[in-house]
């Protein structure tokens, strides 16, 4: 029934007059209602973070769909499926591709062996237990680097591995010199970072750091963090490491994308990502969502860096591997990210897509509709629709109102239009009121009445 | 129901000084792995938030699923549905329930005074464009409070509405004047705060405050904020007015959860929700996944305030309501939200569940799962399934890693054990590198290697 309004395709073409304020005209900020970008003046104190240290505007993507998103419950990838997301991944222009640990099991360490020989422009990482066994796999699969992880939380070491943090410190350095005299990229991450210990962590940290480590990791194993908690974590962190800083966000309590924000404006580099943020329970900071995210704080190094048309095509392929659905509320890709319905907004909209958008569908390849089947239509929405179906020039604004059927007005017009006429014609608020109404009860609506005006 | 013509203050109530050592908030830190809680002793020194004006041990809902959910692409709500919803949020423990403005139609005019009849315990408000015609049909219904709303950013004065601040600002104290005159609550909200002028709106809110407002509203109508700029503006806003604060965020970029924390620790008293996030586009904070942030936050206030085992039932509702599915990975109720998987992950949770879940399932009536089924499974959690199945005593922990299919441990184990009754058994997790597994095929393979054992 109402589902009929797919907002990619269904009825509505983007209203005529929305390429007004869409051009590539980055810098400033763009009249088509993003945030200022970077560095440009803003219009008030509070719109933009100017931070120097802040690393929105030049951030990367280790894409974990392949290690992280194979913790998701519904997730088996054979190798076909996995060499397809690889190169989706690559195409679409992640920096970094992760794969699950080839010590997990025999088609772990094929399929990593393969991956690595496909020649893709992303680097391949694989993830494994910081200790020399699992790193010797590692750099024998001929991986571009090797994701370190042990667990610093009291909660870890004593339920999972038992270790003390001098043991994880003596550990992780051999491991760290290991990898290195290999010649290939080192990350070391703690697990459960917020419900460690900050001092201890900060020693370990530095630790790695001086040990010549490429990236040390934060991560938010179990989606409890805040963004404020983020911020201050790896600002404080960013004053301790000259190398980069990966972070990596679970969505446990909704604040995986915020989390990730946050951590770049203090100083982080690297941005963990699963395609639609499958991975461990509910998973973890969504590609799609990130880019919504960093689309509007930093327009054009995201426009210029990725290939943002392909993330529908990209979230479809790994939906279909993981038999799930796109969630309905998806930004940007969800059916209805760009429909628009009450009569304010609808109005607002049709008469600069900005009011009510602050990302511009086209950008990511989607299209914009405005629903015109409700109860909370406005008769400007049902005057764009008109216009749609080439019926413009022959609706006055008065007669748009009356088969759009306000209340109010139908008491004026009645007492000047051709009564009878009038009361024939099924009105769209009025018959939306009693049910849903789809896209075709609306224009036949609109067509009849069209018809009774010839008569 | 029926408020205080006063307005009920509570959650206005000026932070006080004790209010960083909260003697209220019972019990600390719960050894379920929650975050300490508001006022109590942390670990580090980043792990909590203690500033005075915060008020996230003690906001306010206000529910719009009746009314921003109704501007949601697929929601067509006829009264009794309207009804059962209304009486769900109110038995979940809601604050207030916004009901669509009474003016849109004849059936919102003639729910809108049903809802208000109904007797709940829930405060009843209806959310109208601010001007006179449309406060009056709101009294009219018998509500509780009215929301007045009017766009303020340059985008909507000019493309919207076309008044100038000083128009907005008379109208404004007119309405609330008249509102007030009726003895029933008042709001005034912005819509588009983040993109509208700094000076202009301190100065708007300021004057409402003076002219008795109950709240102001701030409201990110494009989804665009961060909690940066929520906290900066919030925080700005707290010390210009003395009424309390609610504010209103949409998730296009989803930040919507985090942005509604990042509000109430810089004194926002109220924030607005929908189930399931619905409304206009991919919609608002979700409730249920405002309530997974909150309970971590502040555990005390939100369990005994809010009925949380309520959740699943009333998302279902709505769900079904608007037809759309429970998004898979849905905070708290998606179908894998307490689903473990990894080896590391599920043998730490085993031994103690805060190793990896910020929330307690049982919280909300539902209940984890550790998976067995796939390449990445841990030999501790197959250990586990087998004591679930009742044939704990006749495993030794070599056999059950037999069972699992470690490739390192079998080489060992092959050397002392029966090589050809081993061989004959299928190991879970060489067949998961095969093909998907179902517990079914786990628990036969279990079972078939039980009874060789028997032989």
């Amino acid at each position: 029934m109402c589902g009929t309004c797919n907002g990619d395709t269904a009825g509505a073409a983007p209203p005529a007059a929305n390429s007004t304020t869409d051009n590539a005209a980055p810098s400033a900020s763009t009249s088509n209602g993003v945030y200022p970008a970077q560095g440009q003046p803003a219009s008030s104190p509070y719109q933009s973070v100017q931070d120097y240290i802040s690393n929105v505007g030049r951030f990367k993507i280790i894409e974990s769909t392949l290690r992280e998103g194979e913790q998701f419950a519904n997730a088996f990838f054979d190798i076909d499926t996995k060499i397809k997301i690889a190169k989706a991944l690559d195409n679409f222009g992640v920096d970094y591709i992760e794969l699950t640990s080839p010590v997990a099991s025999q088609a772990s360490y094929d399929d990593c062996k393969a991956i690595c020989q496909l020649g893709l422009k992303a680097k391949i990482l694989t993830h494994v237990r910081c200790n020399m066994e699992d790193a010797r796999k590692a750099v024998e699969c001929g991986v571009d680097g090797v994701d370190l992880v042990i667990g610093t939380s009291s909660f870890l070491r004593e339920y999972s591995h038992g270790k003390s943090m001098d043991m994880i410190r003596s550990i992780a350095l051999e491991v760290i010199a290991y990898v290195k005299s290999k010649g290939i990229e080192v990350r070391f991450s703690s697990e459960d970072s917020f419900r460690s210990n900050l001092v201890d962590i900060l020693h370990l940290y530095q630790a790695c750091d001086k040990a010549g480590v490429d990236r040390v990791g934060v991560a938010d194993t179990v989606g409890g963090a805040t963004p404020r908690m983020v911020y201050d974590l790896i600002r404080t962190l960013r004053g301790c490491v000259g190398c980069d800083i990966e972070t990596h966000f679970h969505d446990d309590t909704g604040c995986a994308v915020a989390n990730a924000h946050s951590a770049l404006e203090a100083g982080a580099t690297h941005v963990d990502t699963s395609v639609l943020g499958i991975g461990e329970r509910n998973g973890i900071t969504p590609l799609g969502a990130l880019m919504a995210r960093m689309v509007v704080t930093a327009p054009d190094y995201v426009k210029s860096k990725y290939n943002l048309k392909a993330l529908k095509s990209l979230e479809t392929l790994v939906a279909d591997a993981v038999q799930v659905n796109i969630p309905f509320n998806n930004p940007v890709t969800g059916f209805c990210a760009f429909t628009h319905k009450a009569g304010i907004h609808a109005k607002a909209i049709l008469a600069n897509p900005s009011t009510y958008e602050i990302i511009d569908p086209h950008d990511f390849g989607m299209t914009r509709y405005v629903s015109i089947n409700s109860r909370i239509t406005g008769w400007n929405a049902v005057k764009a629709r008109i216009e749609q179906l080439g019926l413009g020039s022959e609706f006055s604004d008065d007669q748009v109102k009356e088969v759009y059927g306000s209340p109010l007005f139908s008491a004026v017009f009645h007492c000047t239009g051709d009564i009878d006429t009038m009361r024939r014609t099924a009105k769209i608020k009025q018959m939306a009121d009693i049910r849903p109404l789809a896209i075709d009860d609306t224009d036949s609506i609109i067509r009849s009445y069209h018809l009774d005006l010839q008569v």
